[in-house]
């Protein structure tokens, strides 16, 4: 195909980009050129600039341009409970439902013997060390998925912390609320069945 | 939400793009702050290069970097036929089947009244002195899209065109290859009893 080249790379950058594929990659481009080049200039800044800025909290391992993040030094945020996740985008689902006043802690993966990643790949010894001598924390929750290697990693954490003498809980897992018992998958049902409450 | 600033306008700039929701731009985000620096570095400079580089061609307005662009100096190519469609990004479409060896011309719209896009609006004027004195071309097909703005553009260049005695043609509009008579619209079912051709 007779296509110019600075437009195939720019197809191509796309592509590279997660659930974008070959067509929306190409509308994405024809999109950009249609900008001015004051925008695409300032779109441009605006990824190097976010690449150069946001680093790791040196306390929970969230994506922050601050250090500590906007979290951690936040003084009207519960330091007693402390919400454990895989990822920096789960704090910010979390967030979203602005239920949590407490701190997190970010794993920054699972462990997945099958992909070999261990518990030492993880941020597990930094959580262990916020749970030291003159800690605050008096519960610990763990946000991890309903899959093999959230399980895995809740059962390796629980294992440690539970001799702490911490409270350690983990979020519900279950029928998501508008769901569907028909639409439900089986594993979903099945989680939704063992984690039956008592109705008071 | 305590998001950190850079992220939110990192966040921000994905959502900009075309079919970008809330939740994929902050995957995009996630997904840019996970690659390294060189990487987004390189997809920031591919971006402002293809802005920078890539013109619209003098003769038939498609997109390139270089000027004419590679389909008009194509020696190779039929200078006797002309394919006329809405947007670059339809050269690409055509392209893509490589059945098509003749030349193009992008009009960079449809005439809208609607909309207040007129057909001094577009590339009509640069046609229309394409098919001057010395013109080699013999064939026009109009490849624009089957709606209102499409056929409006359609009728409006072939009441300019068909006066100068160059063969004029549109493409076929029905049923698409793999469809369905029950799933398709009732539009495209009308469009496709309309261009009902004789079996040879």
């Amino acid at each position: 195909m007779s296509m110019t080249l600075p437009l195939v790379r720019l197809i191509e950058a796309f592509q590279k980009l997660p659930g974008v594929g070959p067509k929306s990659a190409q509308r994405l481009a024809f999109h950009v050129l249609k900008q001015s080049s004051d925008d695409v200039g300032q779109f441009a800044e605006i990824l190097k600039e976010a690449k150069a800025q946001i680093r790791e909290c040196p306390e929970c391992f969230n994506l922050s341009g601050q250090s500590p993040c906007e979290i951690c030094r936040n003084k009207s945020r519960d330091a007693n409970t402390l919400c454990v996740v895989a990822e920096p985008s789960d704090i910010f689902a979390l967030e979203r439902t602005g239920e949590f006043r407490g701190l997190y802690h970010v794993l920054h993966g699972l462990i997945s013997p099958l992909h070999g990643i261990q518990p030492e790949d993880l941020k597990i010894r930094p959580l262990l060390a916020r749970l030291g001598e003159a800690n605050p924390i008096r519960e610990i929750i763990l946000a991890l998925p309903p899959s093999i290697e959230g399980d895995t990693t809740s059962l390796y954490l629980s294992r440690i912390i539970q001799p702490l003498g911490i409270s350690l809980t983990r979020i519900a897992f279950g029928l998501p609320v508008g769901g569907d018992l028909d639409y439900a998958d089986n594993l979903t049902i099945s989680r939704a069945l063992a984690g039956r409450v008592p109705i008071s």
